[in-house]
């Protein structure tokens, strides 16, 4: 089955039927879901293996300590390490922590592989991704306004009733996302694109500086700083990230590397024409990017 | 002789003895210097083949055409593009238009070369490189504070008397820029390092959306759009700028390559120590060109 790019209307009145959420997992992305879903009115249970996160997010007013009385929720938003989804996943379903769950890692198709073969129940599964995020970490960087105007992508299977999926486009629309459905394997394919490869070319421009003496750092300018800007997001966050989007984000970094072969190339040879193709195409790709974000300014 | 890094105080109390300066080039680098000069009470001259740029300069403010009665100027400014200067330079000199010669080009050893093999007077030149620029073009894109608080690269020749670079360094200072004094070869190294490859390897990322579907875009967020910023420079521009310091930019370029082609064989054969190392020298990098901007946010 193709399921084709759908962006999902508001529903109108904008009301969500959400009344109770459990958030495992209290770092960044998880807390700002938290805070969201608190302004929304529902009520938030919290999860977390670090009780010092836990009580920093409670503080911060995302919610409550999840008991062993906190009832099952409506929603269960899984909020760790992708690496780590499925195994939290069977764990929340088995003790039965909700109706219906979802996470935000940024990476689909090798989790929902993994969650079948952990013998998940895929019918109360909704894959999903708020596309927004901070290089900070830790719950003391989460905000409420996190996903505000961004897009949330869900990836519900063919076999996923639509009674599953209503639940968790709710969820994203009390944290004011515009919610997409895709295939699993095209966000793969398009984060791959937009995000992932972008973080591995900006860690290999910010390498050049890791032993830099300091005359060379007081030459940069805001070029350098914007380019490498991402690279400061946590290592081991994104190793696992890339290394479960591994092949497409393989190819798209082939892709980079053969342009990027080519230019060295072009200015030892002085293949002008090779250059000047590079920067045009460039250019024409910048602009795309930039009329795609009409409101960029204000959204971070 | 080795030209130590050196970066030269402000003269004390801050007053600069230029009292004319003529700048050949009414592009966004040229319009913003001849702001900046006339701000601090000189007199400007402008000339550019495109009669409309210099007309729209005089009307910022910037100066006042030249003419053939405008007198020697104290310093004349070469901000035409870095393919061009040697052969300005060459016709300047020839017509006696001023005291002292600098430019205001990315790159400066082929220039000064390039300068030495038209004839032109080494004692009188003064390369130069004030480092800071916007991606957008022409004059209306000029601003007066261009250059506040960023530095500005020259690279006297061994020969050239200090008589000759202090009026340079007191243009520089009208500009609010901070002087630095760097051989040529050392400052084409470090550009290479801190802006041409960034350059390059913005443009290869951004070439990823030249023909990109509406749907990827607009999963596109500020992470693509901070890579690829400078990606939008002018493509001409930045051919010249990239052949004119061709070996370093592709020295560097070979490195970045070299930990792209690693990370994608890595990621397909599972080699989660390449990865990691890259994304914590990535990390380490990142955070040393921050350390070196006290003030970033507030430059630009």
């Amino acid at each position: 089955m193709t399921v084709a790019t759908l962006e999902v209307p508001p529903a109108s009145p904008r009301v969500t039927g959400i009344r109770s959420v459990t958030v495992i997992g209290s770092g960044v992305i998880g807390t700002s879901v938290a805070l969201a879903v608190r302004r929304s009115g529902a009520e938030v249970a919290l999860i977390d293996a670090d009780a010092d996160a836990v009580a920093e997010a409670e503080r911060m007013g995302a919610g409550v300590r999840f008991t062993p009385d906190t009832p099952p929720a409506d929603v269960v938003v899984i909020a760790t390490p992708p690496s780590s989804v499925a195994r939290v996943l069977r764990e929340a379903q088995e003790r039965g922590l909700g109706a219906v769950y979802t996470d935000v890692a940024s990476t689909k198709g090798v989790i929902v592989a993994e969650a079948a073969r952990a013998g998940c129940d895929l019918t109360t599964y909704v894959p999903g991704h708020p596309m927004a995020g901070r290089e900070l970490s830790g719950p003391a960087a989460a905000r409420a306004d996190m996903f505000a105007g961004r897009p949330w992508v869900l990836c519900p299977g063919p076999g996923t009733p639509w009674e599953a999926v209503r639940p968790v486009v709710e969820l994203a629309e009390a944290c004011r996302a515009t919610v997409r459905l895709l295939p699993s394997r095209r966000h793969d394919r398009i984060v791959a694109a937009v995000s992932h490869t972008p973080h591995l070319v900006s860690a290999a421009l910010a390498a050049r500086f890791a032993e830099a003496e300091e005359t060379v750092l007081s030459l940069a300018g805001k070029g350098l700083r914007d380019t490498t800007r991402i690279a400061a997001g946590l290592p081991e966050l994104w190793c696992d990230i890339l290394e479960q989007n591994a092949e497409p984000v393989a190819v798209v970094l082939d892709e980079v590397v053969r342009d990027l072969t080519a230019a060295a190339a072009a200015l030892r040879s002085g293949g002008t024409d090779v250059l000047k193709d590079l920067l045009v195409r460039g250019n024409r790709g910048r602009h795309r990017v930039v009329d795609a974000f009409p409101a960029a300014e204000s959204a971070f």
